[in-house]
């Protein structure tokens, strides 16, 4: 370590990073304005609501503001002196709707303004609804930095006027606790991090082949799926899951992937298997496969109040029903080949979903195979690899972008610079199209990963693909070398907030390569 | 998944492994007894202390209790309802002794006793220290499951009878913040999870050659060694690491490693290097460097309250002595070859930590160098390899041990098998020798780790040497074999209490290899 390089850094690194990135924001909002004054946090930073028509008596802001103001003290304590001018007070926010229900499609714009120096003492945010005053609340964190000589928090480059609204309605993050189990503690930090870089949609991938872990009430026995006794969850701690991302703006996209995918069902229910040799699809021949569906669509309804349910359809094999004698005499009586079948299934099981107040996603397969006689209200997910978008948009359906080769975060050797860099509107230029494309959702699929490499997995890549569905295009860097100071920056801040977010500089959950700071690897 | 392998692990599970490793504690106590019966948890859970010595003024006890709780409630919403018999109502604690200084030493015996079904509604813990009751209180949270039925939380077998102490005194775990900065959130959540295996001392390894993380009051350019602006400690952060492991029963073993390993020293005071062209170790022949090394342990003394501080001592290459004029002709001028140099460094050192109220420990090469020089109250570190303690108890010396080869945790293909299997009083039969060997210690040097891997990195590694640190010896398992269910079972624990354990049965660090149940990985 030079003499030279140590000068460099102390003191002066935070000014050189500001002034070379423009601003440690990250996301970055999509308006932003600044000066050069320093405003000094109060020890007792406040949160006024005056003028507010929202009530919070479910406390979804106040308690935001304290959780805000916990992360901006995280990392050190704070025992310098305020000084007697120049103090930021605390936080006025202002929201003109009442209702604090989260759905598809809720505002989530809002205005920050921060005094300049010596005027006024609090930080004026407005907002169309509390969700949209929740991320203003994450930009306001992250402007706050603590400085070592006065041991107090500090906010640089005031004034402050920031205007900002996401690009996409839909930003999501799947996760998969049937490969393996995923504890509360793991999903609700996973959640936690979401917020900070704001995501709004956790897919809750709940169920597959190898394990069934989460309690339905109508068909109890669906639970001896789970991998073991205490790899459950109970329809409370889905409720808890859903209302503790409700409190940090993520809606919560619940996923029942039918016909495949399936095999863990019949550990309860055995009849659900075309046969104990071959077990998957579901017996799309056998009207209890659909009762059992309509009862876990039905327990969803009241725990899952997303506008959307998943329901699945990928990589189905149907290979077992021609295998198995009585559903391919019954293939034969209805007319229909495997293909057929396939059709079927998935259009009932919209209907279904249909019948408990669900709209729905599938994955792409369904549209590959059959888009035309897809409902239109269905939502594609595409997922095998780019230029699936313009097709289902082409054709009138509404899609959210996943294509595997750059938005799997289980593909190790995609590189954050993969994941800035996918575009989700690519060869997709009508205005009427692109409002199609509800956004994109990266994938945390299970195989190799449990509580104890689920951050470092998806962080801090995820966070690249939070931008690219955040901030509007002309803003985002075609170079991501311009972006990379910024989010290495951010991937430190994540670690002081206790996030496992990995290095950027090595593969997909990679470790620190050798001795260094932490905003160089 | 077979439907046989379901219905077993399903519901009889928790018996089935209840009855094959006869409880699932990590570490085993000293002594359980335990009986049949099943108690159910009141959801109004409560702390009595009648006949307590000891005022809990500083809330440890109670802080302690509650975060117990949070513990136990941790994984799943408990919301069934609690039956009008076999409720346990709370426990009652009763501590003998009114001081709650934490030191080397200090009492951590314990006796939990929690009734039968029907019988008392409080279980008791009797501890001479409010150290050993929060043993108790973690020992208790283990006994502790959630029923997937009755949504409640249960103890099951009961009437127990534990009564229990450590086999050492000293039980540690290094941690090294040059290599790469570690954040204080990352700190903390190690000392949450020490806490949860009974290891009670964090070494902290506070300076390397690599960066200078730390405020030093006496001589602020010091922190100039410091990575970058924000990975920095100040006094104040130092302190709050050490009351927020003093009230989790763990105390702070701060390292000050020289004369090599220092490089980073001079970039804040660049006399302290030999010279510019060769940086460590420490320039022997200038006053300043004592100085500086006795402002750092006076400030350490403020901060420090442990009785021993660690001064390093380990891999001194002294060439940057000789090929430095000034030193060449001090050494001279003295009469003293390198070696003689480095034992002139050692000793003044040891002196300067005495003055401050220090007890001292070197790493092994101080003893194998010149160990009949060294003041008789060294502790000697080991880390080269084994058969060092044997050796330093023979010349009446205490001992810590840590022979890489096992104990450390950087060193990946270590397996938890050989964790567990490290025995430290290896070839020492003699009483009065085996009083010397304090304990061990664990490593988690900094080379490739930082905050996003140093939980998987230390655990579930750290905790299968921590049960051979804690448990009489003849309660551990010759076979680790026999211990592999219930470290296992611990593992899950940890990932429910949002501690990121990797799974056992990969190398260290190691990620699921495949999908399945975290207790089978």
């Amino acid at each position: 370590m030079g003499v030279l390089r140590t000068a460099l850094l102390m003191g002066i690194f935070l000014w050189v990073s500001l002034l070379a990135n423009g601003l440690n924001l990250w996301p970055m909002p999509a308006s932003v304005g600044y000066g050069s004054g320093i405003l000094y946090l109060s020890n007792n930073f406040q949160l006024r609501t005056e003028g507010s028509k929202y009530s919070d008596d479910s406390r979804i802001l106040s308690d935001a503001f304290l959780r805000m103001v916990d992360l901006v003290r995280v990392a050190h304590v704070i025992d310098g002196i305020v000084p007697s001018s120049g103090v930021l007070d605390g936080l006025h926010v202002r929201i003109f709707s009442e209702d604090d229900k989260l759905n598809f499609g809720t505002d989530e714009s809002y205005k920050l303004s921060i005094p300049a120096s010596g005027k006024e003492t609090y930080a004026q945010i407005e907002a169309q609804t509390v969700y949209g005053a929740l991320h203003a609340l994450e930009t306001f964190s992250q402007l706050c930095y603590f400085n070592f000589t006065s041991k107090i928090i500090e906010l640089h480059s005031a004034p402050w006027k920031i205007i900002d609204q996401p690009r996409f309605p839909y930003r999501g993050l799947m996760i998969d606790t049937s490969r393996h189990y995923l504890p509360l503690a793991a999903i609700k930090k996973v959640i936690d991090t979401m917020s900070y870089v704001k995501l709004n949609v956790l897919h809750w991938h709940i169920v597959d082949e190898d394990s069934f872990p989460l309690e339905m009430p109508s068909y109890p026995n669906l639970w001896n799926g789970a991998y073991s006794y205490s790899e459950r969850y109970t329809t409370a701690d889905a409720l808890e899951i859903v209302l503790y991302a409700q409190r940090r703006g993520i809606n919560v996209l619940a996923e029942i992937d039918v016909p495949g995918h399936a095999r863990s069902w019949g550990l309860g229910y055995p009849s659900l298997w075309p046969s104990f040799d071959c077990r998957e699809p579901l017996d799309v021949s056998n009207e209890f496969t659909f009762q059992v569906l309509d009862g876990i669509l039905s327990d969803f309804s009241k725990v899952f109040k997303f506008k959307f349910v998943h329901l699945g359809g990928d990589e189905v094999n149907t290979s077992c029903w021609t295998a198995t004698p009585h559903i391919k005499n019954w293939l034969k009586k209805k007319g229909l080949n495997e293909s057929d079948a396939y059709r079927y299934f998935v259009l009932r099981a919209q209907k279904i979903a249909s019948s408990h107040g669900y709209e729905f996603i599938n994955w792409e397969e369904t549209f590959n195979d059959f888009g035309k006689q897809l409902n239109p209200k269905t939502v594609v997910h595409n997922w095998l690899g780019r230029g699936v978008a313009e097709k289902v948009v082409d054709a009138g359906l509404r899609c959210i972008v996943s294509n595997q080769d750059k938005w799997y975060l289980d593909h190790l050797d995609s590189t954050w610079e993969s994941f800035y860099l996918n575009e989700p509107l690519e060869n997709i230029s009508k205005p009427e199209q692109q409002k199609l494309v509800l956004g994109g959702e990266v994938c945390m699929w299970g195989e190799t990963v449990d509580a104890s490499d689920i951050e470092q997995t998806i962080w801090p890549r995820a966070a690249a693909a939070a931008e690219r569905l955040w901030t509007p295009t002309w803003k985002l860097a075609t170079d991501p070398k311009l972006v990379a100071p910024r989010l290495a920056h951010f991937r430190c801040l994540l670690n002081k907030r206790g996030v496992a977010a990995a290095p950027l500089f090595a593969p997909g959950r990679g470790t620190p390569p050798f001795t260094g700071s932490c905003i160089q690897q």
